[in-house]
C-alpha cells in the first residue's frame, strides 16, 4: 500500500498556526505519511464572527480547486467552515476538525463539555453539535472570554483560564472536554494532565480519522447531496465544479 | 414616518433574476417603498451545490459592506445563504426569502410540502428545515430533476412537472406549497390555481416582512452571536468589521 | 387595493385591555388601515391557568362567528387560545400575538428569553415554544411571579422587575427579550432602553404580519387540518361551522 | 379502603356513547366500582375538528366544577380536550383516553399506528404524539375517510375499512393498533382478532388507569402547572376556581 | 374473572429486598391477588454501574425461562434491565417499575425530577428518559452521592438528603419527584408529607399497571420487535427461544 | 512507539465468524499490529432478537475480565451489546463495529441507509441510530428476512437480495449503505460494486478507529459514567469491579 499522503487545509490565513498543525498532524500519522499543509490566501487571519466564517469557507472551496489530489483532507478550523462543500469537490475522505473532536469525545465520555473564545461564538456551536446529532451529549458550551489570537501556548498566561472553566466543568459532570479552538491544541495535554479528564484534539484525532477512512477504502459517496457540483457558470471567478478526474 | 428603503442582495450573479425580484418586492411592498437591488458580481450564476452556496454567502457579506445603510435587507436566495453573517454587519432586520417561505407556510397551514430543483439539494433543505425550527410540520422535500436554469415562467414546459409534484404531495397531505427556488417565484400563482392549496413565494412575503420587522422597530440584536464582528486582520481584501456607524 | 381591515381578538373580557392593544396595532399599521377589535363577553378577566386559557379558546370560535369578515384576524393574548379553532372558521390570515412574538425574536437574534408573569405558567410556555419548534433557540423562561393583573404602565411598581429580570437573562445570554403578557406590552420599549437588547411585542408585530399576508394574498389553506369545520350538530349552542362564504 | 368511585366526563353531548363508555369502564374495573357518567350539556355531538374540541374543553371545565369530587376522572373522548385543566381543578388523578391508549400501546408494542376518521384530524393526532413523547413510536396516523358519526358496531359496515388499514399498517410494521375514536371502541376486540396484532382501546384501559393511580394513592400535584387556578374575576358566567376543597 | 398472580422479578439477588418489594406490591394489588416474588441466583447484589445492569440483565431472561406462566410480569429494577428481553419471551403484559414511574409522574405532574444514588449513573437515567420520550418533562437528574447499599428506611440517616434534594428540586420547579432506586421505596410516603409533592413509587404502580392490563385484555405483542425469540443456537446454556406455550 | 496490540471481543459463540473478523482487522491495520480475537464461550451463536442480545452484553463484561489488558477493545457485533458496560471495565478505548459504521457512514454520505436481516430486528436499530444522534441521517433501516445464519459469501444466494435492496435505498436517496450484520461484512465490497454507493464496513473501519484513538493518546475517562465499576458483591459469580491496574 502506498504512503499516505493528506491535505490539510487551514482556512484562515495564519501561516505560523498551519506550520503547527501540519507538526501535530505529522506526529500522530503512522510514519511515512506526508501532509501537504496549506492556508487560505486571503480572508481573515482567525476566525470569531459569522462573517469570518463564511468568507474561510469560500476560500476551502479555492483551496480544494488548487491543491492536487490527496488520499484524504483535513478541514483544520474548529467550526469546518466549508466542510460539505470540500466533499462535493473530491471524492477522497474529507474530515473536518470539529466533528472529528465529536466523535472522539463521544468515544472516550458519555457527557463532555466544550471550552470556546468569545461567548458570541456559542450559539454557533452550540447549533453545530445540535446538527452534527451530538447535542444532548454536551453538558456546556463555555466561553473563556478570550479572542482566539490570544491562546495557545505561546500565551502562558491563557492556560490556567481553561483549566478553570476545565475544573469547574468537570464537577458539573463533563467527563471530557473538547477545545473548540484549533489555537488551544498545543496546551490540550497540559489542560488534560491539569483537570484529570480527556481532551480531545481535533487535529491529531482528525488527521488519524482521514488516515483510516483511506485505509479501509471508504470514499466520499458522489451519489447525492455530495455529488460533483453542477457545471454552473461563474462570473469573475473560475467555475466551482472541477474536472471529474477528481 | 420616512418611506421604507429595502436592500435586495441577490447572493447570485444573474441580474435578470435581480430586477425580476426586484419587481415583485415593489408590487408588494405599501406604495412608496424603495427597493436597492443589487447581486454578487462574481461567481456563480444560479445555487444548485454547497460549494456554489458557499462562495454565494461570502458575496453576501461584501454586499453588505458596499451597500449604504438601508432600512431592512432582504437575501434573496432560498437557501438563505450569508443571513447569519449578513446579519452581524447590520443593526437593521434582515430577513431570507427560504425563512420567509417556511414563516408563511407556518402560518397558513399546519403541514406542508417543499419542490425544490434537483435530489442533491434535498438533503440540505431538510437540514435547513430542522435547524429552523420547521421540519416536522413538513411532510416532504420534493425534487423535480430540473435545474434552475430552466425553471420560470420563461420556460413554460417545466410548470406542468411542478403543478404534477403540487398535486401529488396535496393529496399525500400538503396544506401549502412552497417553491424552494427564486426562479419559480413567477408561476407561484398559477400553481396555486391549479393544485388549489396555498404557494407560498419567499421574495413578496420576504419583502413584507422586513417591511413589518421596520415599522415596529425591531432591529438585529447586538448583543451576543449577531454582534459586530471582531476587529480581526483581514489578508488580501478588506476587513470584515465595518465601521460602527452600521 | 383596498384599505386594510384587520380583526383583533381579545380572549379575555378585559375591555380596557382590548381598547389599549387596538390603539398599538393601529399606530403600528399603515396609514389608513382599519383594526376592529372586540373581546369575549363571558369568561376571564385575564389568562393564568389552564382553566382559564381553555374558557377564553372556546370564547374564541364564538367570537370568529359573530365578527363579519375582514381581510384578517389577530389572535390577541400571548396564550394563543382558540388559534388553530380560528383559522378552521376563515380563509383569511390569522395570527396569534405569542406566535408573533416568536417569529420576530428568532429574526434579530439567535438566542432569546421570556419574560412571564407566574411560576404556573413557564411549563405551558415551554411546552408551546417547543411545539412551535423554536424551543431550542430559548435559553430561559422565567417568570416575576407578579400576576397579569398587576402588569403594565399603570403599575410602574413592577416594571423594575421586569428590568431586573431582563438585565440577568441578557447577561446569561438572551440576545433578544419577550414579555409573554399583553400587559407588559406598553413598558416593552422602556425596558428594551434599559437592558439593553430588543424587546419584541406580539401585538405590534402580530397587526404587521397579519398584513403582511394579506398584501402577498397568502389565505389559511382549506386542505386538511384547517379546512372549514365539518357539519357537526350543536346541543344548546349554535353549529360551530359557519356558512362557507367565509 | 373503600370502593372506587370513578366521574366519566364525555367532552361532547352524545348521551348514547355516555352510557356505552360507562359501560365499558364499569365492565373492566374491580368489582364493586362505581361510575359516574356524564357528557357536556351543549357543544358538539361529536369531535372532528379544532373548532369541535375547543368547544369540548370549555365544557369539561364546566363538568369538573358541576361533579362532585370523585376518587379518579377519566375525560372520555379521544382528544383529550380539557385534560390538563380538569387537572388544576382537582387534586384527585386525571386521566385522558388517548393518553391511556398510548401508554397502554406503549407497554405492548415497540412500534404501533393510530387509525382515525378524517384526514383533517392525522396531523392534530401527530402532534399530540409528539407532545406526549411517544411520536417516535408510532409509525403512521392512517385515516379512513369516514367520521365519527358512522363508526361503532352499530354501523357494521365500517368496520371491515378498520379491519383492512389494520392490516396494511401491520404489513408495514405496526405491532400493535390504536383506535382514535371512543365511537370505535366497541369493535375493537373484533378488529383486534381479525388483524392479529393488540387493539387498545383507552376506555377501559383509562379506567383502570385512573384506578391504579387512586389505590397506590397518587394525587395530582398541587405544586406549578396543575396548581389550582388563580382567583381571576369571570364575566357572565362562575369562576374557573373552585373552592379548595377539591 | 380468575384472581390476578403477578411474577415480580428482582435482577440482583438481594433476597430482603425482593421480599420487601413483594409486600409493597401485594399491599397495592386487590385483595386476592398473588404475587411470585423471585430474584437474581447470580451476579449483583445491587446495582450501580452499566456492567452490573449488563449482568442482571441476562439474569432476567433466565428467570422469565425458569419461571411458570403468570399474568403479567413486573421487573423490579429502577433501571428496567432485560424488560424488552422479557417481552420477547411471553404474551403476557410486562412492566418495568422505571417505565412505571415515569407514567405516574407524567398523569400527576407536567414537570418532575428523579433522584439518584451516585452521580455515575445519571447520564443513563438521562437516556432513558429520553429514549422513553419523557425527557423534556424531567427537569433534573439529581444524585445524592450515596450508594444503593445504604439507601431505605433500615439507614434512617439517608433520608434527610433525598428531602434536602427534593425540596430543592421543589423550588426549582419539579412539581414530582421520582426517587430511582428500588432501595428508597420505603421512604416514599415520608419524603412526599416532608417535601409536599408526589413522590412517584415504581413497585406499587407498576404493580398496578400491570393488573389493569391484565384487567383489559391487552397483552404483549408477538409481531416485530417482541416476537418469540428466532430458534437460535445456545453453547453452554439453555436456547433463549422458550417453548411457544408462553 | 510500541506495537498497536487490538482486543477483537464477538460477543457470540461463532468461532468461524472470530476468525474471519480477526482476519479483516489485521488486513486493515498498519503492518505489524496484533488482534487478539475472543468470542464468547456461552449463549447464542448468532444475534437476532433482544434476548440473544442481552445474554451477549453479559458475556462481553465477562470477556472484559477475562482478557489481559489491550491498546484498544473492539466490541464486534453489530448492536454493540455490553459496549458501555465494556467502557467502564478498561481505562484503553473501547470501539464498537455498529458505532463505527454510522460514524463512517456520517463522514462519506449527507443520507445513508441500513440493511439488516430480519423485520423484528429494525425498531432496535432504529431506536440505536436515534440513541447515537444520526437519526435523521439515516432514511430507512430495510430488513431482508433472512436471517444473520443464511448472510455472508459462503451464502451466494443471498447477496442478490442486498444488492437489490441497495440499489431501491439508492434509488430512495440513500447516498451510502451500511450492512446491520457482521455476517455481511465479507461481500460489502461486492455490493459496492454493484450499487455504486459506498458500503460501511464497521469491521475494518472499527479496528482502525480503535487504532486512531490510540495513536493520539484517547483514553476511556474515568471521570463519572464510564467510572470503575463500584465494588458490589456478586453472587455466584465473579465481582464485576476490575483491581484498578485497568
Amino acid at each position: 500500500m502506498s504512503r499516505f499522503r493528506l491535505a490539510l487545509l487551514n482556512p484562515n490565513t495564519d501561516r505560523r498556526h498551519t506550520v503547527a498543525m501540519r507538526g501535530v498532524a505529522l506526529e500522530a500519522l503512522p510514519e511515512g505519511s506526508r501532509v501537504t499543509a496549506v492556508n487560505a490566501e486571503r480572508g481573515p487571519s482567525s476566525i470569531e464572527s459569522e462573517a469570518d466564517s463564511v468568507v474561510a469557507a469560500a476560500e476551502v472551496v479555492g483551496l480544494m480547486r488548487s491543491t492536487e489530489p490527496h488520499h484524504a483532507y483535513l478541514i483544520a478550523c474548529f467550526g469546518d467552515p466549508g466542510l460539505e462543500a470540500a466533499r462535493e469537490l473530491t471524492d477522497a475522505p474529507v474530515v473536518g476538525i470539529g466533528e472529528a473532536a465529536y466523535l472522539a469525545a463521544g468515544i472516550v465520555a458519555k457527557r463532555f463539555a466544550v471550552i470556546t473564545t468569545l461567548p458570541r461564538g456559542v450559539p454557533a456551536l452550540e447549533d453545530a453539535l445540535q446538527a452534527h446529532g451530538t447535542g444532548r451529549r454536551c453538558i456546556a458550551v463555555e466561553s473563556l472570554n478570550i479572542p482566539v489570537a490570544e491562546q495557545g501556548s505561546h500565551h502562558p498566561d491563557t492556560t490556567p483560564a481553561i483549566v478553570e472553566a476545565g475544573r469547574r466543568l468537570a464537577a458539573e459532570g463533563a467527563e471530557a472536554l473538547i477545545l473548540a479552538c484549533g489555537g488551544m491544541a498545543d496546551v490540550a495535554r497540559s489542560v488534560e494532565r491539569a483537570v484529570g479528564v480527556p481532551v480531545c484534539d481535533g487535529v491529531s484525532f482528525g488527521a488519524l480519522l482521514a488516515h483510516a477512512m483511506w485505509r479501509c477504502g471508504l470514499r466520499t459517496s458522489k451519489a447525492g447531496a455530495y455529488g460533483w457540483p453542477e457545471p454552473i457558470a461563474y462570473l469573475n471567478m473560475p467555475d466551482s465544479a472541477p474536472s471529474r478526474e477528481g
